[in-house]
Parts: structure tokens; sequence; C-alpha cells
């Protein structure tokens, strides 16, 4: 361990780290052309380019000295023994498989990161073993629920969740078993009591790093989620014969509404609420609308801050319906806490980033990861590399070399730090 | 003609008024039961169930003393013979065709009407004769373009038109040749050179009328449309990372012009402007929206007041659109012009109105009427009836009697005041 302590890895590393940034870019492209789909890259729970991946990923981790086996959730875990064992041990991971006609980057440079790190290990060994986890599902694509990965090593994969089936009725439990896995075999796929905390990084899916010209953000929290939809009602009427004052109009209604959601986001830091989806009945040009529905998917990093903006919103819309003569209904369909990251070690990730010479920044994430479900068993950290562009789940989704060398570089400090963070490990 | 010239007809005949009433509503709800589907109202163009309602109609036609052919573009016309042949011709018309599940007044109120009135007239003979015309279409229903039936009378049917399909693929002209009429014939069912008039009566098919309790409104003017539609395009960006003030949001564009169009109409007297339709895309609820589609439809009586609000609104939707760093387009659908009803039988109408003991009401038509189309070759006018609850075009459609028996009244007010006038019909 002589070069985690002695130097800083900024200085002495710069060129390996850049190396070892554009072979991490380089799978990941390599891994890209792995899909079920020609032209494009697509992979869900255990389909069949999932096993041309796992086979690869699993080649590589070997070589880079781990001790590999695959799960019964389908997840690869190789594990870097310490230098005396048994050891506490740092799990770092993130998924391998994409959404439909995905990029190269989202998950797999995670676990590419994972594996760039321990081969920058060199064969040396820490006072903690490292378990590099390659989960299988994050996306939520084939069954329409995310993390199967992650929730087994939280154990939160019980009957009737793997009996939830995709578009062709194949159930969890079944596409377990095709793949030649044993859901008996689940309990087993839990975390080791050994494991003392979790780091993830993965690309941001967000313009909010490039707006601000760093490269890594570390994730402060992972932001609370509301979602649902507001009905407006009316009444269906001749859109040449009906006089403005005497109209019930859904879709104004809906429209006034949209921009009072839009403003109360903007007023609140660090929200965000988007109506991404809205429709009316019967949809005719003629026609005044009877019934408009408007989605609303709602974050922030603070569930009391999101509450009361639901509330707000609701009561808006109630006010706006009085107004109207509209009725009003709102459907709930997804509530979510927030998921704090472990304060200790995103202070340690701080500390980590500033000496590998970088600025340190903090940020909430706005979408899910697989860190959030981590965090039920154990203290979690996660950084975020710049998304260019803030393009994510899109063939043209890209990282940049000097970023990936900034999360290698900062990610060698972290292990140090951890070295002597004997209370964290021991 | 004693009983039209010597006596106010509210005094003499309010009972042969309400039973006259009764009859034309009995009359309208017996026509609704003959439809192309079973359990519904819906007569297309020349469809079977038309056959056997143009027979029904001829047949009390006939017996109300009336001449009749149906010419070739399925018209139901019958001519009810001045005191001296040959005489100038007052139109009296209206429609037989619906919308899909119609209610049973929309035009087939308007034909019984005039039928009453000429029943109403027991053998007396006028100074001119009355044509009754039973338009074989209006509502546009089976080829997506109405007023076949009084294009043909203003000689608007040409042979493009004719090659237009329905659903099934068979144009007008082969529906023509199907029913067993020949369009070879069409020149003769312009109208004839004698008539010096149209009048419609109508259901209002608004909520006016019945806003201000009266029961009858003179159409001073048929309002001009225009219809198109306006498409806001953003940039789609995942709901969760994407921070308020660095979106693009396509919806929210499309929100704040949308409340835009309404204020904008609510300001200027007599406008209606309606957003009917809204869609977008990609449509998903954690993705922010690319591109935003919202319809519209404004009408107006005055022609440059329509054309001047369409450029406020093609202008407020460019200001948004740069505010928010989104595009946008405008595509046009349909122009149509205002067409304004004849004033001296407006004011004929007002007069016979006020005679019958009835308050007279001016008021503008939201929607199209085959007065308009029959305004393009002679002096046209147009009497609405209150539509109780604004319904129209929808199985619960209705009508007052008393309401009909006005509309008798000052039908035959009206006939007798032309009589008079004798620089019109002479």
């Amino acid at each position: 361990m002589d070069l985690l302590r002695q130097r800083s890895v900024a200085e002495i590393r710069a060129d390996d780290l850049r190396t070892h940034a554009a072979l991490a870019i380089d799978r990941c492209r390599t891994i890209a052309g792995m899909s079920d789909e020609a032209g494009r890259t697509t992979r869900t729970f255990l389909s069949p380019a999932m096993r041309t991946v796992m086979a690869q990923v699993q080649s590589w981790m070997e070589s880079a000295g781990c001790t590999v086996w695959t799960d019964a959730a389908g997840n690869l875990r190789g594990v870097y023994a310490a230098s005396e064992m048994p050891a506490p041990r740092l799990i770092i991971g993130s998924h391998l498989d994409t959404v439909p006609n995905a990029g190269a980057f989202d998950g797999i440079l995670g676990v590419m990161i994972g594996l760039s790190l321990i081969e920058l290990l060199a064969g040396r060994r820490l006072p903690y073993a490292i378990e590099l986890v390659a989960f299988s599902e994050e996306e939520g694509v084939r069954f329409g629920v995310p993390f199967i990965g992650s929730r087994a090593l939280v154990g939160r994969i019980d009957a009737s969740f793997l009996l939830k089936t995709d578009a062709n009725g194949v159930s969890i439990a079944k596409a377990i078993g095709d793949f030649g896995l044993d859901v008996a075999n689940l309990p087993d796929a839990a975390v080791d009591p050994s494991a003392v905390g979790y780091l993830e990084f993965h690309i941001e899916q967000g313009p909010v790093l490039e707006s601000r010209a760093v490269s890594l953000g570390i994730v402060a929290a992972i932001a609370g989620q509301t979602r649902g939809e507001v009905v407006f009602a009316g009444a269906a009427n001749h859109a040449g014969t009906t006089p403005m004052h005497l109209r019930h109009d859904a879709v104004v209604g809906m429209a006034e509404w949209i921009a009072a959601v839009e403003q109360l986001a903007r007023s609140v830091d660090g929200m965000v609420a988007t109506v991404g989806r809205v429709t009316c009945t019967p949809g005719a040009v003629n026609v005044i609308a009877s019934e408009a529905t408007a989605s609303l998917d709602l974050r922030h990093a603070d569930d009391a801050e999101r509450h009361a903006a639901i509330e707000r919103l609701l009561a808006t819309a109630r006010t706006i319906a009085d107004a109207r003569g509209l009725r009003v209904e709102w459907h709930q369909h997804m509530e979510q806490r927030a998921v704090a990251m472990d304060s200790r070690l995103a202070q340690m990730l701080e500390t980590a980033i500033r000496q590998s010479g970088v600025a340190p920044f903090r940020m909430t994430s706005g979408a899910g990861h697989d860190a959030m479900i981590m965090a039920e068993r154990m203290p979690a950290a996660m950084v975020f590399l710049q998304s260019p562009g803030g393009v994510s789940h899109h063939p043209t989704e890209t990282v940049r070399q000097q970023d990936v060398a900034d999360a290698l570089g900062a990610g060698l400090e972290f292990l140090a730090l951890l070295q002597d963070a004997k209370d964290i490990y021991a």
C-alpha cells in the first residue's frame, strides 16, 4: 500500500489514471455491443446478451485477482481479498442492465470503474476486502419493477415479488430458473455480514455538473418522489356555440395548473416537478374537452418539502377547479421516500476528491440508484460523473475520459482514507 | 290568406301552434328511430336509413300539398305552389343527416318546422311558392366534407369533389349511383332562378338562448373560423435529474399558451377560442416532454377581429417559445370566412318574432349551417331555437314544445310579412 499511502495519487498516477480511464471507456463500448437487439443496445434481466456480458465481466474480474460467483438473482460478484482474511469488506457496485436503445455508460461504467480501481491496486492488498458487484437489474424494463439485483442483496425479494411477469408472461422466478439459477438459493445472495459500506460510481444523467464545470459530484441524498395524475373534469361542449363565460373547459383548467406546478417547483430550492404526459377527452379540435389529465412527477431531497409541495399543488388544483366549475381528482401512483447517503462516507469522498486535485461538489440525485437500496443495510456513498449534454438513456450518452480519470483518482484516495477509518471497517 | 293577414297569429292560433309543435317534435322522434345503427341515431349521406327517412318525409310533404322530387345529390325537395304559377319561391330547409349517436333534432327539426308551416297554411296559397328542402348531408361524417346537399344547390360540386371517398373507399359519385341517382343530373339540382330567399330553423346547439331565457334567436352572421395547431418543441430530459432552470419543457410552454388563448378570447366580445386536443411526446410520466401540440379553433363574426386574434396568439406563442428556448410552429388546417345573413330578412324576422309575441334576440352562430352555403346565392336568414342545457350532437339533445310553437308562430308572421315585400319576391 505504499503507493496509496506515501504520495498523492494525482501526482504520481496521472498517466496510469488516464490509461485506465481509456480502458474503462473502451470496455463500456465493447459491452454496449452485447445486446438483445441488433444495431442498438438493450439488455434486460437475465436476457441472452446478459449471459455474454457476465462471462466477459467475470473474466476481467478474475484477471484482476477476484474470486467470482453469480448469485441466484443473477448478480455477478467478485471478491478481492484483504491482506488478511476474514476481513471487513467494502462493496463497490453498479448495474449491467440497460433501458431499450441505451447508451454505453449508464450502470456499466460504475462496474468498470470498480474493476479499474482493483486493477490499479496491482495485486496489493488492503486491510479490508473489496467486493465488486455487477447488479443484474436496476432499470425495471423487463418486469416493470426496478432494482431486482440490489433487492436480492438486502433481502427484499419475497414470493409475491418473484411472481411478477414480463410481457410474455414469464415470471421472475421462471426467468431465474431458465437461466440455470435456483431461486431456492436467493437467501445466499444477501450481503455478507462483513460488509461495512457501499460505494457506487454512476454517470449523472443530468446537466448539473456540466453547467457547473465540475467533473465529479458527491451525492448527498437521493430525492424522494411522488408520482400521480391530476384529472380535471368539466363539460364537453361545442367549440363554436358555447360562449367563453359559459364553459367548463377541462383543458384550460389543466393548463393553469401546469403553470402553477412549474412556478412552485422554481420557488423551492432543489425541487423538480414535471408534467410529462397530458391527455384530454374527447380530444376533438371543435369540442371543448370534458376531461383533461396531467401526470405529475415531483422530487426533492427533503420529504417534508415534497409533501408540502404536493399539498399546495392539490390545493391549487381545487381552487382552479372551483373557479371554473370543474371537478378534480388526484390519483397517486408512487410515493418513495428520500434516501440520505452516509454523511461520514460523503465526507471521506469529499476529502478524497480534494486530495486527488479536483474541486468537490455535493448534489442531490434526482433519480433512483442501487445505492438507495443498499443504504437500507449499510452506509452508502455515491459519486456522479459529468454527463456531457446531460444526455442519458440514449445512444449518444457519453462520458469524458478526464472525468473517468478523476473518478479513479478520487476512488484510490478514498480507498486509502478508508484504511485509516478503522472504526468503520474493523 | 285571411287568417295570416287579419289577425295576430299569437292570438288566434295558440292551440294550433302548440298542436303542430307537438307533432313536429313527435315526427323528429319517429325519424330518430330510423338509423344505420341499432339503439342509437346515426344517418349519413345516402345510407340505408336515409332511404327510409326520405320516403317518410316525402309522404308527409305530399300530404301537405307539395310536389316532391329527389335531386341527384339526394336532397328531397317539395314545392308548395303559389296562388299563381310561375311565381317567385322562398326556400325553407335544413338537413336530414346526423352525427354518429346523435340527438333527434339537429337538422330534422328545421325540416319538420318547414313542413308544419306549410300544413298550417291548410291549402291556402301565397303569392310566392315555398320550396321545402331536406338536405341529404350537412355534418360531413361520411366523407369528411360537410354540406354535400347545399353545395349541390349552389353549384359547388365539381368532379374532384365527387372523387372524395369514405372509410370504405366508396366515392361520393359511386354512393350517388349506388343509391339509384345519376351524377349526370347534378346540374339540375341547382336552385331554381325563381328562388328569392332562404330560411332555416335550427336548434341553437349552444347555451346562449337558455342563459338569456329567450326561445328564439335571429342569426345575424355565421362566424368565420380558423383551425390549426401550435407545436412547441423543446428537449426531452430526465424528470428527476434536470433542474428547473435548465429545462426546455414543451408542455409548460404549451400550458402557458393555452392560458393566453383563453385570456384573449375572453377579452374580445363574441369571440370563442378552444384548445380541444392536446398531445405530447414522448408522453412518459418521468420524462420532460420534447414536443407538445395544442389544437386551436377560433371563431368570430368579424373576419378582421379573427385574423388579428390569430396574429396575436402566434406572436404570444413565439414570445413564450423564445423565453423558454423552445421552437414553435403553426399549422393552419381551416380558414373559413364569416357569412352575414341578409339584413333585410333578419329585420323581417325581428318584426315577425315581435308580432308573434316573442322578444327578438340577435346572435352570431358559432357553427356552420346550410344557410351559410345558400347565402352564396341568395338572401339567407336563420332562426335558432333554444337548446335546453346547450346540448347537441348527443342523444339527450332536446327542444321545448313552447319554443317550437314560438318558431311556428314567428314563421307564419314572416310568411305574411313576405307577402307585402313585393320588391323581394316579385
